[in-house]
């Protein structure tokens, strides 16, 4: 019982923090997307070939979260956009303070998009609030169509499952039917869409996803 | 700081209880394995694979976690063995506590061998003792010859790598050189074994280690 209780002190005083950052996004019009995935669904993939179709004039910055090395943030810095490291030294998750202290020194308002790339891990980064805008949880379809049922938390609390990973499709038994339907069966509003980062496929879709949302963000920046 | 303290308490309760449940395990000569991965690596398959392979009157069982559904307690339990499913509601790990009360019931004494199929997570399980003899760390050839790297935590306590899906090898980007150089990097000692629970590669290997370390565990317990 007091492991319980001590879980809920950290977690409301890291949605105080997350409430703070969610209302300074907010306030420059920055949209904040906060993806989620298992170890190697390829997040850092996926970001590559987002950063790589983005005119070099588009106003983005990632923040990426690891345990150890500052790899995924050299392969991402290689697109010329601003990308920061968060090496969490063994902590399971970002937190909004971590989110927080790497937006040191960065002018928000001069910023249309940031990616924050979570820690590989399933199931923690889903309790920690960072003060996204929305949650996007990535399956590859080499880890089964059952991973909805067995990991409620992260598709229940994202607005969008990317697919990933399609090109595989042949070679593992994964029944793409089986997957929409067990992630709508835990969040019936979740939006899907399918991608191979090694193929190319779906990437179109994605970008758009994002293009609205980030229209829609500044919609809401707009007075009046 | 205080997050520290607390989840050193923690942590230090979880061992006490592991030390007595590794002492009972040591007594009545029963191998325990405690596996360990990402979502989707294959822990059930190579689970399903194994005991498949096993005579009926191996004494084996399985306590399998997850934190939602009994899906692979009931693959499991279709090869006639034993098999308890812990359902942690949410919580990122098994730990002590659940695989002490998982034993009621059981006489070890009866068991040569006990499997732990761990919550899919290829973090936080790593820092709670069960009370097994070895850790194993399954890693996929869909994750990237990198996470040894990036999750250190695992490669570094555990006893045996399994590079599983080794048929997919033809249609990702995964050096396998790297994989195992990267793994001794954090932990010279480390076996490994490459297998493919769909083809069948590897799997006399790994029922060969794990028939070496039951007979180690019985001579063991022999007196004098």
């Amino acid at each position: 019982m007091e492991r319980v209780a001590i879980e809920k002190k950290v977690l409301s005083e890291n949605d105080r923090i997350a409430q703070q950052l969610r209302a300074r996004f907010a306030e420059r019009g920055t949209l904040v997307l906060n993806c989620i995935s298992s170890p190697g669904s390829g997040k850092t993939s996926l970001l590559e070939r987002t950063l790589e179709g983005f005119p070099p004039e588009t106003r983005v910055a990632v923040v990426t979260g690891d345990i150890q090395t500052d790899n995924d943030a050299r392969r991402l810095a290689r697109f010329g956009f601003p990308v920061r490291q968060i090496t969490t030294a063994g902590a399971c998750h970002l937190d909004a303070r971590m989110v927080e202290k790497s937006l040191d020194g960065w002018d928000l308002s001069e910023l249309d998009l940031l990616l924050i790339e979570n820690v590989g891990n399933l199931v923690c980064p889903t309790s920690y609030d960072l003060g996204e805008e929305s949650k996007i949880v990535i399956l590859s379809v080499t880890e089964g169509d059952d991973k909805p049922l067995k990991y409620p938390g992260a598709f229940a609390k994202s607005r969008l499952m990317v697919l990933n990973k399609i090109d595989l499709l042949p070679y593992v038994p994964f029944d793409m039917e089986a997957a929409r339907r067990n992630a709508r069966s835990i969040n019936p509003e979740i939006e899907i869409i399918e991608t191979s980062c090694t193929a190319g496929h779906g990437l179109d879709a994605w970008r758009q996803w994002i293009g609205a949302r980030i229209h829609e963000a500044a919609r809401k920046e707009e007075p009046g």
